[in-house]
């Protein structure tokens, strides 16, 4: 006879090695807060709608209350033949109250039950993953008003294109993070959703209250069709989806900083405490966390793409291949907040040479747009006016010069439309200087963006401090 | 000497392979409308600002309506020498109305240039595809309608669990198209961003107003960073994943449809015109829609990882690898749309065999939760009533006889709390029709979420117009 | 101070995060017995060829057998503070043997350490896979000729399509295994190539014998770049892309295990002790273990997608991304031979409801193409003998009958080359023995292929013992 | 009626919509050598077992070799009603010869049928990418050796290591190249297997000699099982994955180049004809070559999970989701080779700066791990070594000098055993003629791989020139 609590109609006890293969008690133990949580809610229900009396639900209340006791304190032993969260908690609360215990479960089916419990979850890692984000975003704007004034070059293909000021680099990936932070608002919403009350598919014969229990954990809409409920794993892949992106911006930022750490660009040094060296080679200063940032993007994205995999082609309603939606999530959590905590971190720490980045713009040709802005805007057409700033870039790269170091009658020689003021023109400072439309990177528009910066982490901190408010207190 | 527009600074002209390789032409020549729409934008807001003369920005505004004819009737021939879409519009442009053509492209990169080209075209496909879900939901709810009342076996596992309505599964499928909706209205937002004006990557020298062109190209906001302007493609990354998770629900979708139409299930009937045959079997009527629309799931989720692949580890700011940007997601809008659009005619020319369905729940145990209700309702612990109807089950399996085929005798002996009420508690109708909780399977709430997905489906129709209404006309 | 080994340009420690972040001892522990085999050679290596003393070498072996022991019976704490298991293993080695100990790292990094124990470890890992691979393959082949006989649908489209015997059906996933051993033969032959000796990236200037290691740790072969030898995680990707393709294999299988469950379908019946039940569901007896197989295909596809990932891009030589080779592996490893052992044991303890295979087929028209081969023996041309046969299919249907229903007169009527002997020719018996094509499903074909099979498994066999007989010893 | 040639017992023809959704037409039109070199296989086995006569055969072949000239000739129109290129192969034959034409698909189904051709087509295509691996290992070894005694900086977390060969540097690519040549000799191992005669799924009633086939397309295997025969897409599966690996092999050869073109590396010069410039900014020259193959690895990975993701959890035998096996792999086999191809041609054009790089290897602490080694060889334990080469870093860092730079005294004060001769021990050629361990960056070493390349590359011409002349000919 089987041990376990659906047992009823088995001849056999299941294989012990199957029974490892398919339980989840070694990565679901993870959600015993939202399971006690969940749990609270519908026994309170229960007895609201008359379902169970007061008396259970007083039992029940206080046998939920001593085991979240037990696990935070480390006393609860969880038993891999009880498969799950759910049953392990299940089977020590009927073994502590009795017969009330067994009526926890009346109205509701696992299916349900741990679609409840993963709601309650990713809201609450949304909320902790948002902090995450509006953290590296003061960071990122900290770092660019620290450093308001430095100027480097900008690339584009990874040359050299224009002067930029670092501020304003560093901002691009303020923008990036904004919409991340967007975007996981859009996965608050989606899993801002309440399931229980579908049962095992179909709803549930029970006169129950749905929004009662809606209310007690705080969520916004109820599923309006029980199939959909315990079926419905977008919340999931949309996390997973709004985290690879996200990873990739980093991946982006982490391939700058080790660029930028090589002994040939220079441009910044990172905190020794952030670094690691070699075993055999005692020089080496490595860029460990971004290359570690850099490759975890992939994780990320390989549990996205587990998980599309994983639910492609299944039938309604809850399959079993559903239970691979937590690992590779559970697994991605940990990654995102981790890499958005060390990057704040880094920035912090970041040290840069100015005078490197400075003397950089000097030496290269990124002042060339400057030169062909200068002639169209002295009239000729922009396409001539490219040509001209191509044959003179030829020219010094022929005599080995850069453009500043040209005579007044060399420029001429080129276009008789340059004059004296053509030096001043092309001049680092004015190239940055000069690109004041919105948005662009001149010291002006870089403000901007660090007042708009402000108030966007603001607005930000209050909605994850309202998405907190709502988050179940249990205990 | 290079014939390239950008070819001042070379000494030879492109190998002929290479250029093969590189240019794009062959697949973005279909953003002609919106690289023509944001042309007469730019134009008229560099004439606006003073930067070139009114009569200038009339022949260019002539001469691109002229060209946008060409193409559209047949007359235009694309060169690959010229790359892309973007330099073969110019270039015949300048061919055509001379000097005012070159200054067309002042204050303007290709870098912002093939941004807002995308960023108008991913609109105007997020709005396409919006209609193809709201017709495809459209569908759904009809046929829901159409078989209001027909029972069939609710599934978990693929194993029959409890009997629901017909119409209650379809509706599920109504629901995930509706978060479908949702984050493709999330792609829109995060497209409608204006990036034209961020030039290569650091702005312009030119006294620029961004704000005129966003106005006559109805976006609601404006890039603040100028290298985020040019380097951002999360709103295709977005696209694709919202695309992704769309398929994957109509894999779902596919997966029953195709089991649904073998011998053994037999629950639904196909249109010949939307079936085909075998070259060798004489008998086959294959439901191949749905399998081609389960495989390209997978083509899908391919263009997603290609993309998050490509972007993974990229400096800022523009690079060439972000060309790869396009072909996999038109291709994705194409599959989407057709995927979207074949299933609403599939899903209008399917008949139902509605009395195989309702046969079926009354040859299984998908009645025996309510067996363990009725138990649970006179008062046992439901963990008990489910072990008790457990036992039931075993009892009839034994004996090769379903639960309505017992006598009060046999119940009775099981649990005396059974009465002669419970042959009929446990028939079909009564199952579906007593499973009320809200979002349940019964007739009523099914006919409220019908109500409730003609509202949704209206809602949805205003949004889509309202989008279309800002996509910018030409010509 | 640091403590770290690399620490003496360092004037921070590492920051604690930072630490934790990079550490990889949480998972890499799991090389513990390859890091000491490693070492153990190395250091007899280093003595043979003179480089450290005989003395010293027999230290080193003495410790490095202490710590194993140690680590076998759980004495070894290991400490995150020292990263990795390289690192634990050397500290507590100089920790015991002082000054000896010192020397195990001469002429030897990290770089090529770990690229050495990952070497050693996948080929381990490949021949316990291949181990379970042939076993699967007994499995299918002993319940192939178990059921020799048995007749069922075969399908196309899952619609029926033709007679076939399950055993043959059965084997073709014989076949799909058979490759799969291939491959993973593949990976042995470039997992098992000798890294050690190429230092951080560039050889050593130590006179050692790399030859010697290899000989002592049975390497076929030894990397001709040190370069290569330190970045090549080729052999990690391809295991990934082997134990993808079979996942898929396995998922194919899940699938029409799944079906076959279904009350629909009922061919066959699992055992107790390989299903679960329902928390709700009292009658539920769930395909879990097949589910769940099919489920985690999706996560062994998401570890090549996220290795592939992290790889793209990357300069040569070593970079931190590449620790991410090793938790995805390993989980793949684990999750691969999980999924072999219990499908092995899923397939002892099927049952197969063998009347209702048989039955099955006689209610169909999977014999209509040997209707038409009938037409086409005698002379029809093939492309008029498959349209008479569906329009017999066609006259069938309208009628509810099935072709071994009509008169021979009814047959005539389509076609006069039909003669009596028709509805012999068209029974399922008929149909199954007369495919009689070199592997076709007939039962001569079937016994042929049994055969191949047993030879099969010897070969694959005596390989893998091979294989076994080349891992190192310790201890 | 159906104009279809499986229309038999269909009531309405195929929605149009449908038909172009499902048609393949459009894509595997490329496969017609290989359908007619399968059907004139095929019938001249049919007539050779006297299963059509010799007469039939003879206009068959005639017919056949009549449509490849109107196919290469351009006079063929292909129609999409017909759906796919055998359907309008075999029509286009039937409306030429008549009854004969009618005769050829005896024995054979459409999916035997297309899984010969795509057999056929995989080791054409396979051979193809093989000469372009090869091409591309003579270019990396002829550049190897044309710059055969240039030095350069070695990189790990791309922080300068210890100087290396550039050739060393180049030749790592080329032993990658040749696990990507080997990988590919494995796919055309399980691509070399003959499929026609599985039939639809069964294999056929008449008597055919599927080794008459397999003997005249020169396949050296036959498949064992016809289900399997009909179902396999491992040998696509394989191939995607090989050619996602050599992509990401190019993505690392990418990201180098794109480095070493920077104005920071300045290492290598393109030639101009593989760059291209910037619509605005006139002195830009980008290696748009290499960043595309870096994007267009995410292209190749992606098929690859397309069709993993496609083929999961398909039951057995052909489902017309396999459809989706045809695009990804054309697209990945036209990427690789225009790869391959482009890469070939670029490294040949490629200049390098060889002072620079060789300047770059004075100014950096490349050399500590030969201070440190020093040490090590005169007794002091490798650690201790380590640890005072840190320290000699940390005392250049602190005074700007390197390592070169210190006087005896200096380096005397770190540790006595230092010497005059330390100097000379790490200069930039000491320390790489000293890494002259097997594999190491010697020119000793380095000359040996240069040797055993020309071997290697020879073998594999071999090879190659043996799969060619197994590829059927046919016209």
């Amino acid at each position: 006879m089987s041990e376990k609590l659906w047992g009823g109609r088995f001849a056999k006890s299941t294989d012990e090695m199957i029974n490892d293969f398919q339980a989840s008690i070694g990565f679901d133990k993870r959600l015993y807060r939202e399971d006690i949580a969940g749990s609270l809610a519908h026994a309170a229900m229960l007895a609201a709608c008359g379902i169970i009396s007061r008396e259970d639900e007083e039992k029940i209340a206080a046998g939920l209350k001593a085991i979240l006791r037990d696990i935070e304190e480390g006393r609860f032993s969880f038993d891999v033949a009880l498969e799950d969260i759910h049953m392990n908690i299940e089977k020590r609360l009927t073994d502590a109250i009795g017969e009330a215990g067994g009526r926890l479960h009346t109205a509701r089916s696992r299916n349900d039950q741990v679609a409840l419990d993963m709601h309650l979850y990713v809201r609450r890692e949304v909320a902790a993953v948002a902090e995450h984000i509006l953290d590296l975003q003061r960071a990122l704007a900290g770092t660019a008003a620290k450093y308001r004034d430095v100027i480097m070059p900008g690339y584009t293909h990874l040359q050299r294109a224009q002067p930029i000021l670092l501020a304003h680099h560093l901002l691009a990936y303020f923008a990036m993070l904004g919409r991340d932070f967007d975007r996981f608002a859009g996965v608050w919403q989606r899993a801002d959703i309440m399931p229980l009350g579908a049962g095992a598919l179909a709803g549930t014969t029970f006169p129950i209250d749905r929004e009662f229990v809606a209310r007690r954990l705080h969520f916004e809409r109820i599923y309006g069709n029980s199939l959909d409920a315990v079926s419905d794993r977008d919340y999931i892949l949309e996390f997973l989806a709004a985290a690879s992106i996200l990873m990739v911006h980093l991946s982006r930022l982490s391939e700058e900083i080790i660029l930028w750490c090589t002994r040939e660009f220079s441009f910044i040094e990172l905190d020794d405490a952030h670094c690691t060296g070699s075993s055999m080679m005692p020089q080496k200063k490595n860029p460990d966390v971004s290359e570690l940032v850099r490759g975890k993007t992939g994780r990320v994205v390989g549990h996205l793409m587990a998980m599309l995999t994983a639910v492609k082609g299944l039938p309604l309603a809850y399959n079993k291949d559903l239970q691979e939606d937590k690992e590779g999530l559970f697994d991605a959590i940990d990654t995102v907040k981790f890499s958005l905590a060390v990057y704040a971190r880094l920035l912090r720490g970041m040290k840069v040479n100015r005078e490197i980045m400075r003397r950089a713009v000097d030496e290269d040709f990124s002042n060339a747009t400057d030169l062909a802005d200068y002639l169209a805007k002295k009239g000729l057409p922009f396409r001539e006016a490219h040509a001209v700033a191509g044959r003179a870039v030829q020219y010094c790269i022929e005599r080995q010069k850069w453009l500043k170091d040209l005579t007044t009658e060399e420029f001429r020689a080129l276009s008789p439309l340059f004059a004296d003021d053509i030096r001043e023109a092309i001049s680092p400072e004015a190239c940055v200087k000069n690109r004041n439309s919105l948005g662009g990177t001149s010291n002006a528009q870089v403000d901007r963006q660090l007042e708009a910066a402000e108030a966007l982490i603001e607005s930000g901190a209050k909605l994850v401090a309202d998405w907190e408010s709502r988050l179940p207190e249990i205990g």
